[in-house]
C-alpha cells in the first residue's frame, strides 16, 4: 500500500480544508498532522523548515514538501492525475486555461475580502478580539462586486470554469462555508440567483460534506 | 504568419507588465492594445467581455479570450512551449511544483503589501491623491516580513524555486520595479543581501529591461 501523504494543520483552517476537499475529490489517502495553533506551533523551527511562512497547511508526499494551499491542490491533481475526479483540473489545454484564471479570480479577487469576512465574523468572536465594523462593512462590499460578476458568469455556465465542476469551484469552498453556516451572511450568496444555485450544488459535493464533518468532529 | 496574441492595457501596468516580460521570455509575437484607464475605457461594457472585472490586462490568442495576469502567464507557457525560455515554467513535475509554489507565494504574500505601497508611493502621488502614512508603514512592515523569509529562501538556492529563473521571479519584477525604482523603497530589497542579489539577477534580463523600455516610451 502506498503511503499516505500528509497534511499539517487543523480542518477548521480554511486553507488546510481547501486541501482536503481536493484530497478527497481526487480519492487520494492522507494523514491529518495535528498542528496546535493555539500554542503556537506553526511559528516553531521545525514546523517553519516545511512553512517558511508559519501558516498552515503544509504538505508532505514522500520527499516532497509543499507549502501554499493552491499549489498544493495543483500539485496533487498533477500528481495523481489518474485517480478519483479526473477533470477537476481539466483534461485539455483550454479547459485548463479557463480553470486557471477563476482559480486566480479566486485567490486574487475573491479570497481577500471574504477571508478578512471570515475571520472577523467567525474567528474573532471566539477569540474574544473586537470585531471592526468599518472593515467588515469595506468587505461586504468587495465581495458584493465581486459576487454580481460571479453572478453573471454563473447564468452563462453551471461552474465557474464551464460545465463541470472544478478547483475553481472547490477553491471558494472554504470561506464560503464560513460566510453561509457561521456569520450570517449567507444572504450574500443566496440572495444572487445564480450564485445561490451554484453554492447548494458546490456544498453538496460528497467530498465537502466530509470535510465539514472533519471541521464539526475537531471543533 | 501566426497572428500575433493580443495584450490589452497599458505597459505601465504591472499586471499588464506581468504578461508581457512572460511573452517576452517565451519570444511569442504580440501587439498591445491600449486601454485608456484615464478615459474608463476599462468599465465599458466592449471591455468587460474580455475582463469582467473591469481590470487590465485582458488577453486573446486566436479565439481564446483571457483575464488575469498570472493565469494568462502560465497559458502562454503552455500553449508556447517549445519557444523561448523552455526552463520558465518547468521541465519536470517537480519543477513546476516548487514554482506553483513561489508564484502563489508572490501572489498570496508578496503581492498584497507590495501593490498597495506601489500605488501608495508611485501612483497616488501622480494621481493628485493623499498618500496614507500609516497605511504605508503597515504595509512596509508586512512586506519585510515576506522579504526576511525570502531572503533566506534565496540563500540556499539561485532563484526562488530552484537554480533557474522560473515564472516564479518573473511575477515579482513589476511591483520590484516601481518600489525600487520610484518610490525610494530600493533599501527594502538592496538592505538584504540575497534579495538585493536575486533582485540584480532578474532585474538584468534583456525580457524585462524591454518592458522597462516600453513603460518609460509609454509613460
Ligand atoms: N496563502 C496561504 C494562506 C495560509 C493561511 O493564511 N493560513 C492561516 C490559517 S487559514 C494561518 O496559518 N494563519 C496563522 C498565521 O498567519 O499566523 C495558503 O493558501 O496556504
Ligand atoms: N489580479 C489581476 C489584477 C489586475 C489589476 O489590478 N489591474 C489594475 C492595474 S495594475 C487595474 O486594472 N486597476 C483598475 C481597477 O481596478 O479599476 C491580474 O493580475 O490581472
Amino acid at each position: 500500500m502506498a503511503t499516505p501523504v500528509k497534511v499539517h494543520g487543523p480542518p477548521m483552517s480554511t486553507a488546510v480544508s481547501r486541501v482536503l476537499a481536493c484530497l478527497l475529490e481526487k480519492n487520494v489517502d492522507f494523514q491529518l498532522i495535528s498542528v496546535n495553533m493555539a500554542k503556537g506551533e506553526h511559528k516553531k523551527p521545525e514546523f517553519l523548515k516545511i512553512q517558511p511562512f508559519g501558516q498552515v497547511p503544509a504538505f508532505e508526499d514522500g520527499g516532497v514538501s509543499l507549502f501554499e494551499s493552491r499549489a498544493i491542490c495543483r500539485y496533487i491533481c498533477e500528481k495523481y492525475a489518474d485517480k478519483g475526479n479526473k477533470g477537476l483540473y481539466g483534461t485539455n489545454p483550454l479547459a485548463k486555461a479557463s480553470i486557471e484564471q477563476w482559480l486566480e479570480a479566486e485567490g486574487q479577487s475573491f479570497s481577500p475580502p471574504s477571508s478578512v469576512l471570515v475571520f472577523q465574523l467567525a474567528f474573532a468572536p471566539r477569540m474574544k478580539i473586537k470585531q471592526d465594523q468599518v472593515v467588515i462593512k469595506q468587505n461586504e462590499e468587495k465581495l458584493s462586486r465581486v459576487l454580481d460578476i460571479y453572478d453573471k458568469r454563473l447564468g452563462e455556465t453551471r461552474f465557474l470554469a464551464g460545465d463541470e465542476f472544478t478547483l475553481a469551484d472547490l477553491s471558494h469552498l472554504p470561506n464560503t462555508q464560513y460566510l453561509v453556516g457561521v456569520s450570517g451572511r449567507g444572504e450574500l450568496f443566496t440572495s444572487r440567483k445564480n450564485v445561490g444555485r451554484w453554492w447548494n450544488e458546490i456544498s453538496s459535493r460528497d467530498s465537502w460534506k466530509k470535510v465539514v464533518d472533519m471541521q464539526k468532529k475537531s471543533a
